[in-house]
């Protein structure tokens, strides 16, 4: 086991993510901060403030991604680009993205500290909108520096409000231009938490990510009848919210006994007139089906989406499926898996190669340069709840580790001993 | 077939609804007037207009009900009062309640017209937020007039933004005077839709209604664990959506399968965080039971509350039931059913006995006075909905109907020939 001649500085990582904590901060210790809202400017001011305390060179985009940079000793050779996203769930938790960052913040804080000198320039990045919980799609900050999607496109999307993505980046302050996107990228890292339950189970420090699954989503809309519940027999109704919850239970049902690994979520369910004594004539929900394998994942998508048709047509129901996103899971760059594991090893910290379950900045930046994630454990495997929660120790093993991996990439002059 | 000399108007009663029914327009011909909103100030300022116009002597009392008075020759006797309600569902249609209010108009319009003498007072009355839309429990007007419910209770209801009845009704001025209260009422008499399809399919033109079935109303609260919809596989989930679906479809079932008499409606619906990539943490149900026979609705609603706690149970979540609200069923006078049925036959119509499926506000009425109410046919049974909707020749009947009845119990000075 070889031993790195430096490390982070726990407590001072804690206190950021405790004063982050109570930026949009929920009753139970959870945060609800989403994008380009009041608390996402809160903690977009504190972190640009904390990034020139130590002398890192900032810059935002045209999307409102936040870049720190400290230069290095060839200022055109590729930057080694480090963080993750601020933004949280309605109901999110503490850690998230928001590890990513503070950990990539206090790499380069340890650095300034102790007047670190690298070959290649090396910056943080905070994305906008990553979560995609109040502008959808998802990854909209990083979807753009990397045209996945249109300029145009992430400008007109809207929040429930209406109110539309560019209108609230111009409100906050954040909208930068189009040369300040970084270009020239040598590796990308974003530590985050796994938001799932396999670290935990097998005990161990680390993930190393080696791709991301694919997931697709979907909008249904029922329309049945509005009718008074006191005075329309049972068996004259088209009641949109029976029918609903009855195609629900038969599709996840199916899903499930398919294959095993496959995930189907039903997050998103609105009725209307919504009103206790009407019988409901409309009901939208989502649906977000994710299978690590594409060709299964699609499989399960176009034979859920006959089968909600033909039992709605046997229901009398009229139904509308849209599909709203799609995503092929993504492979991450072999080289960066290498490094990062042997680095683990190196450092003594147990570890597995993993898939991750949820996306990521990292999908979209894995098309700029070489890309890989660290994921620390989640405890209980909970996410995007108020009870997410990662151990300070994992959080100390995960930020060595980025550090360690971040000065082997971007080359320290002065050689580890 | 014994005539009546004396008719409505029946394109001045049309012109009227067509009035009403474009204050709080949807866009399919429903209307959306919620319980002291913009939209009621605006038809209740244009009702006392009206009933300033035909001399009705206007009051509003404390709970913002509106009455119009049309003196007696014995103003000490007690009055016969019609009237029904002017507030909607968010989703309503154009009749509903509206229909009883406006034909009372009608017909006192007649009179003024012929000027008519009657022994006895004539009022009509709008009751105060009837629907239960915006503020829960509904017929809080009738209620409060009752004194079912105490002034604090009507005052304190709030709306989904918290906003309280008193606030409301003060805002939009019309806070009258508890003096104003009506407090001498020989008989009610309240026309409205059928609000199902039991007059059409029988083909006729009038139910005289002898009662009101029972109905029992539920919160049901489920709570599960939100986690991340990715990550998380499907046999380590505690998703509240999924089990709330499950649970409505087994107690739907059961019900049904009990007695095809009884009704089970589950008309709001709310998840929790509602949003596409979170496992629902949290789901928050009604439940509205109804049977003509309260022993029945009683045991169902008891038996639905026992399996649903059993059910969570097993799937591992937490559940709350409140009841909300319960109300026995209600019979009205013997007397006034038998000369709204003769004077039916007197007049040619068509007609049956039935028992409203639905909450009037002359459930609270008949402890008032005698009560009865008569209802014309809803085109495929439809209500609480945009497309609800009732003939002009049903209309006509009605009203004809209503005013004939009114003639006999205020007495008409002049007797008819």
């Amino acid at each position: 086991m070889r031993r790195s001649n430096i490390s982070i500085n726990l407590e001072r990582l804690m206190r950021t993510i405790e004063i982050s904590g109570e930026i949009g901060e929920l009753s139970k210790g959870g945060i609800c901060r989403l994008a380009l809202t009041d608390e996402d400017k809160q903690m977009r001011d504190l972190f640009v403030e904390w990034m020139k305390m130590i002398d890192l060179e900032v810059r935002v985009d045209d999307f409102g991604n936040i870049y720190g940079r400290k230069e290095g000793e060839d200022s055109s050779a590729p930057a080694i680009l480090i963080g993750s996203h601020l933004d949280t769930q309605p109901e999110g938790g503490r850690y998230d993205g928001i590890l990513g960052v503070l950990t990539a913040l206090e790499v380069l804080t340890t650095f300034h500290e102790q007047n670190k000198v690298f070959n290649n320039p090396i910056e943080i990045v905070n994305f906008t909108n990553e979560e995609g919980a109040r502008f959808s799609p998802p990854l909209l900050g990083s979807g753009g520096l990397s045209e996945q999607f249109t300029k145009e496109f992430i400008y007109s999307r809207t929040d429930a409000n209406k109110n539309t993505f560019e209108e609230e980046l111009k409100r906050i302050g954040y909208q930068g231009c189009k040369k300040n996107r970084i270009n020239n990228i040598g590796s990308y890292l974003e530590l985050h938490i796994e938001q799932g339950p396999i670290l935990e189970r097998n005990g161990l420090d680390i993930g190393v990510v080696t791709g991301i699954q694919g997931m697709s989503w979907m909008e249904v809309k029922i329309t049945g009848k509005s009718d008074h519940a006191g005075s329309t027999p049972m068996n004259m109704r088209t009641d949109a919210l029976q029918i609903a919850t009855k195609l629900i239970q038969k599709i996840t049902d199916f899903v499930v006994e398919y294959d095993n690994k496959a995930l189907i979520t039903i997050g998103r369910f609105i009725a209307y007139p919504n009103s206790i004594n009407s019988i409901p004539s409309e009901v939208i929900f989502s649906m977000d089906i994710r299978h690590s394998n594409d060709t299964i994942k699609e499989y399960l998508t176009n034979i859920v989406m006959e089968k909600l048709n033909v039992m709605a047509c046997a229901e009398n129901a009229s139904i509308e499926i849209n599909k709203i996103w799609n995503a092929e899971s993504v492979d991450f760059s072999d080289c960066l898996i290498q490094t990062i594991s042997k680095n683990a090893k190196d450092l003594g910290y147990s570890n597995q190669k993993i898939v991750s379950g949820a996306g990521h900045d990292a999908k979209y930046m894995n098309k700029l340069g070489l890309t890989s994630m660290i994921f620390v454990p989640s405890q209980g495997g909970k996410s995007h709840c108020q009870e997410e929660f990662t151990s300070k120790n994992s959080i100390e093993k995960g930020a060595n580790l980025l550090l360690y991996t971040v000065c082997q990439l971007a080359k320290e002059v002065e050689t580890l001993n």
